[in-house]
């Protein structure tokens, strides 16, 4: 029973950007359905936005961004509204410190739906009548801003089961039982030759998949030799991991990075992030509420650290994200994505045939499994400019290159991820510490 | 225009105690008629409650030190509130962190008045048909009950403000015009005569005022030998805080005491907290909004380290409680209180006669006023035990005691304290640093 | 065996200010013979100031507040050195920050002795041939200068014992052997009628103790009116508080101040300091070096928080510091002080007779002892201005009223105090988290 | 003049062991011939230990892994020392707390040489009669020793900089006069082709160095391919920052990383470390004292963050770690390093012929000059395994791997590096904030 599905209707990607704006816009509100007025409001941590602030963040965007440079005569609906909603934007002026954004009662849900609602009009009423000149004009502004809202929904998922599995009571999004995943067996290693490979975005449309659009740090395209290197064909699940955990992992200072293990030390972590111990039995908070962990799901909620300290006791590697670009461009690009609606990763064999192979395909040999979808995979790159990369002009310069540092990188979507959203060449970052996004990793072994 | 006009209705100190339950546990909700859904939800610091965790917690209170001790059969409303909801009761149990009470978006306000309305029909029930004996049992915990739901309300309203001043919409609680305050003139000094005095709360009812109720900090009576003093005879005023600040009162080392200093410069302190600069006036956020400040009305938010600078300047100090409490007993228990309304501070001259006295009788020279209401008084006493204090058995016994540390005495009542909660001997704490309650000072002198 | 018996030359307290200068600058250098280099340099945490800072500072201060305004044509010897060893007094000019202290290799020890033997000089000709006239003039703050020196040879006493003890090593100051202590049985205590007593220093000399100087927190003289109490005739023990400790003392919130409970669990706090469980055994560290927790001494390095606890969980309080000052009245000003070279405290009952009652006279009926010397004893009092207080004028007047919040008073001096500094009115303070002072407590009651 | 000329006797890096280890050993300690022995003792902050504690680490290295493992019958010196001296390997056993090596006085600097003696005494005894079976087994953990012993050696000049630069009395390590540097002109790119490059250490020795010893993570070598690039030829100069800083450098987020530019605000970053504006002209910290800063020598102590935002001003970039060592092998392996003895970075256009070419060679077309020496290079790679990565066996192991994370590679040595310690494959590394290295840049762009 999918947790999210009358609210995800699938638009093409070359779909009219009417459709697109109408159908992304739709999506983020209908995610808030089953939402309380309170849930909208609380910010648990620095990291985490309020849903309201995201609905409303998404909406300056797009006033400031698109409507006050491009439609005539536009005003600001409310002229303090950039101050509160504008998140790291320098040079699109002041704003309001990251960290507070939970101690803001007003505007309240209602309001920002208002303002919402103000944006819309004005967006479609300039979308409509767009001819083929201001077409070509807006519409790399437009899909910035599609990706940039589909980037929001993804960290309303995350942001708001953060919210929920920090109360004691912990809510569910909505109440979900469990289906217990089937076992997907030992994983196999796929290898890959040494060779020079075409990384990053090319012209558009993608060749191999149809995509149109890509963020400035996927680019320039460029040339990179891999040594020969092999990628496991599936995902870590959760009963490989607590294999690590009763080994003593999180005591032994030889698997970890010297950081890491201090890390974790500080702030006792001993088991991932959302799991807790009840009764002897291994519990983890998930969207659909409180259950137990399934050993054949993909381990989630991993931090750089933990991942990469897995991947050293199971004698292999984090992948490159090279290495993992490379590979990704051999399978198509399917998986469990929001759309599914389950807000939770999947077994690499399922029951449904939603972008999973099925156990017969599986049984004609080793493929790469899971390259999208169901978590993000931890690689071992810092996240960093590529050779000739050049910042968007302008405030939206400042949308990912100002981050690349002492971050890293992560590929292939989770299951809070749009299918419309992602692409082999997408690079997500997080610090080495983060825990709260949906990610996990693969093993890389050099050959 | 008032801003709680209807939400207060007077009730005697010597009324039946149901009569009093209702009316305390009203004046709770009605505070929170003006309150949007997202109002109850923030804690915008530590020292700040959300208003629905206060709705709760004192709700809680009844249910863990009434209900359930004496009303047969009385079943938890919910098993999971008494952790969200116990405070500080170690003794109590397991309690879910202060600093977090911002981090829960469930329990929904509307479940939160549910569980009010549900401890209310149980503790109308048990107060109702009450005979003698069971009175008797039962009274004095019920009257630190009604004492402990005004406390709150009167931290309803200093961390409500809280919340509204720190959003830079600076939304009113209720929008109110404001009228300008009367010139109170100088303050003279009333002297007093060396001498021992009885100190603290004695037999109920108190013989000059009728309280029946004080909380164990206000114990035992005992006798203080007091030196010859004096005390100014009227609050210290926004103008005369005004002429301290531009003398440079922030800037000089020598007025302060070494850690207040400190504490200033480490926090930018240049003003009182609320006070900013617009267009080069100063203005402070009420609950009325924010509006210019007014020479001639209190100044309030003071911490003790600014209290204490200021009356250094002003080549007086802070009174001690006791010369405090000696002279208050000199006055009748009259002054601006919630009931009032206005949330706010008054000059000491009022238009109308809501217990300042009349300008008539100003010029028949000097007399105490101001003593109750408007700011509670900052002394220049340390919180600590009488002589022979002994805090009340079990878990209550840690409502007052455990606190005796660091923290200073503040005498007299605000313009957000019930005027049946007052009394001569009642004692407030906040440490050094707190400014967000309704604080303020009067000089004294030693003679 | 005594640590320090060549080093302090017990001079009268009325003898010639110059024979009284000479006397204390050569204790402060005596102490210092058997350090090493290294050991003047450190600084282990941020209230402990390195043995080299000690030695410069008092230097500076008979620079700054004697030669330079007293003696003609006095040049600084180093135009450097105030900036690097003025303390706290922001009248005398801008200063090196406290918790860097320990940053500077420069000047060398050797430098500084150069820098104390210059002043010395200056200081010796200019009280030398000092007339009737120009003793008057200087004499107070000479006074002032020595009680200073000596408040710093307690600190060097302190300061080093924390520098010793955080080393693994745990070096000695001197090894000294331990002598296990007699067993002083019970505590008892002595009544004290109510009544009005007059409190602080009166004019010089005290009637009863022969003390001139004093410093300008004792005064002035008050009339302070104590209801009946009484005092335990000996000090807590380290045996009476391994009863405590055994009963579960730090584990039980109930016996503690809520903000010393906070503190010790955040500290990890389950001893006093200093101590460490090796073998099964309780050791501490002392002057002498690590040894066997005798339960005969006097307990030792106690915050604030543990004394109350521990009163709590006894059954008594601590005393009231104007309590102390009205029982010392009644008894002879001695114990054992650094004069003894013992630099740890003694048992109540002494094999010799240096201040300590014999069990013969112990037999006739509780009386107080150890009232002076080897532990200061923690009050419940707050430390606050008396009536009427006047702070010095000029710099020296941040001397002591600038720190009047948040500390509390302790009485008697303790093993590492100079005989002739300590007096009946004299007013000791500290934060009460501070432990690596001298300080044990004495229980109290209200009778 | 040379600070540090007679302390440095060159030895080839082919010489027998025991000469190189004599060598090394002795430079350890002739660069602390001019040290009081309390410069030996201070912790100025956490980054930088005591030049005693280096001097004892050293020593503790080779007991540990040399003496123990291969000297039969070898006792410890001292069974405490491995506790104080070790500094992070975690399989060699518990250790002293990393931020409180300045709070042991104790073993004394006399102590340590000692310690220092004696394992001298007993590594002369092991390598002196060592056979070729004997020799094979040993030697490669002795380079490693050695190797160790020169990166403390460097660490040592940067950690007493450090501790002499805090001081306010800015002592010199040796009083040295300045010599204007020649001005080195505008710098001129070097552009280098596509291609695929052998990145990493190969067999040594080394075809174009001689060099025969690498650490684990200059390997395993492998094939990276760079698209084309340029070098600047020259080291960026003070004069070249000074342009950047009056530009409003520091002022203007655009040019910034996000964590570069909130580091910088909340440490109150304007300048470079070390600098200080004294009577409107810039001062900087120099190891000969405090002097004007010279605009034709090379900007000195960068952050990673300062380096990158400068390169971005200056419409370049960081090159990548891999960039710079294809270019380096085009060079010789010459430069300024530390047996020039200056101790501080010196001008491209040299007046001696010590590696800088001559202005005549200069003439003949822009070339690559100081890529070795001076000050150390940020390159924009973050530090990571190359492919095939693996650590040394056992506690060495821990040497480089473990530190993987959020640190950024540096080439080239500086100043203070032994010339026969650098070679083309050799990566420093520092995380983004670190400014106490000679730490520099070299202009690099993408062709």
């Amino acid at each position: 029973m999918p947790l999210l599905a009358p609210a995800s209707p699938h638009v093409e990607v070359d779909a009219p950007l009417l459709d697109r704006f109408r159908a992304v816009r739709g999506h983020t509100e209908a995610f808030c359905a089953p939402l309380a007025t309170e849930d909208y409001v609380v910010q648990s941590m620095a990291d985490v936005s309020p849903t309201k602030w995201h609905l409303a963040h998404t909406t300056w965007f797009w006033e400031t961004f698109v409507l006050t440079p491009y439609l005539d005569g536009y005003a600001l609906y409310d002229e303090r509204f950039p101050f509160l909603f504008n998140s790291y934007y320098v040079q699109a002026g002041e704003r309001h410190c990251r960290a507070q954004r939970g101690y803001l009662s007003r505007p309240t849900v209602a309001e920002v739906k208002r303002y919402r609602a103000h944006v819309d009009v004005h967006m479609v009423r300039l979308l409509d009548g767009l001819d083929e000149t201001a077409h070509r004009t807006l519409a790399d502004t437009v899909e910035i801003g599609l990706h940039h809202e589909q980037q929001h929904q993804e960290l309303m998922v995350t942001d708001l089961k953060h919210v929920f599995a920090v109360n004691p009571l912990r809510p569910a999004y909505e109440p979900q039982p469990h289906v217990p995943a089937l076992d997907p067996g030992p994983a196999n290693f796929v290898a890959f030759e040494a060779g020079l490979h075409e990384i990053g975005f090319a012209a558009p449309p993608d060749a191999s998949t149809g995509a149109r659009f890509h963020f400035d740090n996927e680019g320039p395209r460029h040339r990179v030799f891999l040594e020969a290197y092999a990628l496991a064909d599936r995902l870590v699940t959760n009963g490989d991991y607590l294999a690590f955990m009763e080994d003593g992992g999180y005591e032994r200072a030889e698997l970890w990075l010297s950081m890491g293990f201090a890390h974790a030390l500080e702030h006792g972590w001993t088991e991932p992030f959302y799991w807790e111990r009840r009764d002897g039995q291994w519990m983890h908070y998930t969207m659909g509420g409180l259950r137990a962990v399934d050993p054949h799901e993909p381990v989630c909620h991993l931090s750089y650290f933990e991942a990469d300290a897995f991947a050293r006791w199971a004698g292999a590697r984090l992948p490159a994200e090279f290495e993992w670009e490379a590979a990704a461009r051999t399978v198509p690009m399917a998986g469990h994505f929001v759309e599914s609606g389950r807000l939770h990763p999947a077994s690499v064999i399922g029951a449904s045939g939603d972008g999973a192979p099925s156990a017969d395909a599986l049984s004609e040999g080793p493929a790469l499994r899971q390259m999208y979808g169901d978590v993000w995979e931890w690689t071992s790159s810092s996240y960093g400019p590529y050779p000739g990369y050049q910042p968007v002009e302008g405030a939206l310069g400042e949308y990912n290159g100002k981050f690349m540092c002492n971050q890293y990188v992560l590929r292939g979507g989770s299951c809070a991820t749009s299918a419309s959203h992602i692409r082999p060449t997408y690079r997500n970052f997080f610090p080495p510490e983060a825990t709260w996004q949906f990610s996990g990793l693969r093993l890389a072994k050099s050959l």
